[in-house]
């Protein structure tokens, strides 16, 4: 008689339950960039992967300062439930700041729970499933993700120094019908470059040819280091109503505190409350009464004007430390404002292979070849001067250099 | 020859460009309810309408304190980029108190801005167009909305005084075959009523038996007039790993803060991460830190049973008061907990119909066709009885009771 131990089925192990998984997720449990901004955070590494503002810039005692003001004044309205639009005094703050550029009312605005999640609510309000969404090659990775979980298909668009080309736009728009555009026009993300004023026009005369919208994504445009301004796309003829322009307090007072807009017209504004509902019911009422006093008791203005000056000076010292370095025929951009410097090293190099001897070396950079929708220069990296001192800068760039000369 | 003016073909009216809505958006540019809601705030109308929690609870000078207290001593960092998941400090004071009833680890909570975000993150990770979702009939209706705008289909099972019925539940997941079971179990949105211990267990059965998932949403569990406690389903034998339990802190500390959080387990934690990121990137870091410190510094427990006690006086006022003026055979629930009572006046009645003359009397509340996903009571209302002093209540109810008998 077989004992019962032998006799016993073996235990049939417990299969862990295991969720069901959207097909917009799968596969998206890890990703190579969560990989490298963790090997970044390592203290032992300089980093120039994120866009991510030197705290010690932070204006933390004015907004301090805020906080205290609308919880003493405003405090039970703070806590309670707000709008979905957003508060009033914020719109209304939002709109006297976009009116420098172009006429806009409070009614005209959405809060948002920063930039990304006004990415998402208009993704949410205008696409379907295999919508195609045009933007610019290379561009902004969270963008894409958050068109791309609504079921759209990017295709990449030819760009030049002065970014977007015209003909190739339109070339894109009549072969690919899509629902819309994306925009990063100035000191873009990845590359830190601007589209001039004339080269505006041009794609604005091509977007009203075909009447195609367009997502206008304005986060870094008053970071500009030499004082000039430059008016959105949407301020030019017959484009306003047709933009969904987005801004954002992340990169100009502080991106804990989540708080942007997107400003629009007609019915669609409608649309953007209903999703932004669905989403999230309303962004905080504490931060949204706080960035309000904010832009009402503070010089935002001075403040973004001190802060260029240092984002300039560490833009000179990056560039200037990477000149050297580079291999002869790699092309380094020349950002006149923003966060980001976008190197291509040519054809003999992997960026993205490369990273882990930078990261030895302790410096990290961001691989450039996830900010295309398609053909990715995997020779390319970006690179943010913003976070740290030009001293840190060079002596980084100095070793990232080493790094460059043994993979050459 | 024919003028100049007559011979030019007339001006073609400028054609406001119009934004293409998505599908799910579509036909939502307004609502009924939101048309109730602002009708409900006018000043002369006492409104039973929203889950508006009274101000004058709220625990104002200790949130100010730790908002004070963040700001002073870790400023920098709350104003600075967070994580996609939450801060560890109130991902571990989440653990903290959902460990009272179900073991939890801080890597078990990913934060959101809000248990509306909460909801609507799930149904990014988890819900594909077609889905169908069982809700108890009838359920709180924005979450249906955000399962609803991801294509999902959602289908009513039968409730009693206990909650949803076992048999009507296993029936419909045989019927259905559905992606996943969104329940309340605890003083339920809208009803107000509760699962005993019982009719729990025999819902996880079914679940279990089926291996279906569950979404179990917990905003009210805390609010109980009693001082008994009710364990979440994700609490039973086996159901732990097969249920997201949304928590909030909107009913216990204040809905203007926007936090809530998901308990979960295993790989779906990092689809919930990546979904998070692409809605919002990351829950504001200021109001963060801010509730982790009001967790770990004050007594949020003392808060709770102050504020229950309060609105037990307001719920037995309106139930007091609504007891002679409703109709013979109209129902109402009996609710130990939470903020909602529910009532149904027979068939007789359209609560809806009934509304504008209630309004015009000075009394607000919202009717329950909207909290059902087919078949609607139409002489059915949700009432709150927590915004208002029994007085109030009081009153407003003896002029919402000359309405319905004028309805009757």
């Amino acid at each position: 008689m077989p004992s019962p131990l032998s006799s016993s089925a073996p235990a049939r192990p417990h299969a862990p339950f295991a969720f069901p998984v959207a097909a917009r997720y799968a596969g998206m449990e890890s990703s190579p960039l969560k990989d490298i901004f963790a090997l970044a955070a390592r203290p032992d590494v300089v980093s120039f992967a994120g866009g991510i503002p030197d705290p010690s810039l932070f204006a933390l005692a004015d907004i301090a300062e805020c906080y205290d003001h609308v919880l003493r004044l405003h405090g039970s309205r703070a806590l309670q439930y707000g709008q979905s639009e957003g508060e009033l005094e914020l719109r209304e703050q939002a709109a006297r700041r976009l009116s420098r550029d172009l006429p806009t009312s409070a009614e005209q605005i959405r809060i948002t729970s920063g930039s990304q999640e006004g990415l998402f609510v208009a993704a949410e309000a205008l696409l379907e499933t295999g919508d195609v969404v045009l933007v610019e090659s290379p561009t902004y990775l969270a963008a894409v993700q958050a068109f791309a979980v609504h079921g759209a298909r990017m295709v990449g668009v030819q760009t030049d120094e002065h970014g977007v080309l015209p003909d190739a736009l339109d070339r894109a728009i009549r072969t690919h019908r899509p629902k819309l555009v994306y925009l990063i026009p100035t000191f873009q993300n990845p590359t830190g470059r601007t589209m001039p004023q004339e080269r505006r026009e041009q794609v604005a005369e091509v977007l009203l040819r075909h009447d195609v919208p367009l997502i206008e994504d304005d986060p870094y445009g008053e970071l500009s280091f030499d004082g000039s301004r430059h008016r959105p796309i949407a301020a030019l003829p017959g484009m306003s109503e047709r933009t969904l322009l987005m801004k954002s307090m992340s990169k100009l007072m502080s991106p804990g505190v989540r708080i942007g807009w997107i400003r629009a017209e007609g019915p669609i504004l409608q649309t953007l409350a209903v999703a932004k509902a669905a989403i999230s019911m309303q962004s905080s009422v504490v931060d949204q009464l706080t960035v309000a006093r904010y832009l009402e008791a503070k010089d935002l203005d001075a403040h973004v004007a001190s802060v260029t000056g240092i984002y300039r000076e560490r833009r000179d010292a990056l560039a200037g430390a990477l000149a050297p370095i580079l291999p002869a025929g790699a092309h380094i951009t020349d950002p006149e404002g923003g966060m980001f410097l976008w190197a291509s090293l040519g054809e003999a190099y992997d960026a993205q292979a490369m990273l882990a001897d930078a990261v030895a070396a302790g410096v990290a950079y961001l691989p450039g070849w996830s900010f295309f929708a398609e053909n990715p220069d995997r020779s390319s990296m970006r690179l943010s001067f913003v976070t740290h001192s030009p001293e840190v800068i060079r002596a980084a760039a100095g070793r990232l250099g080493e790094v460059i000369a043994q993979h050459g």
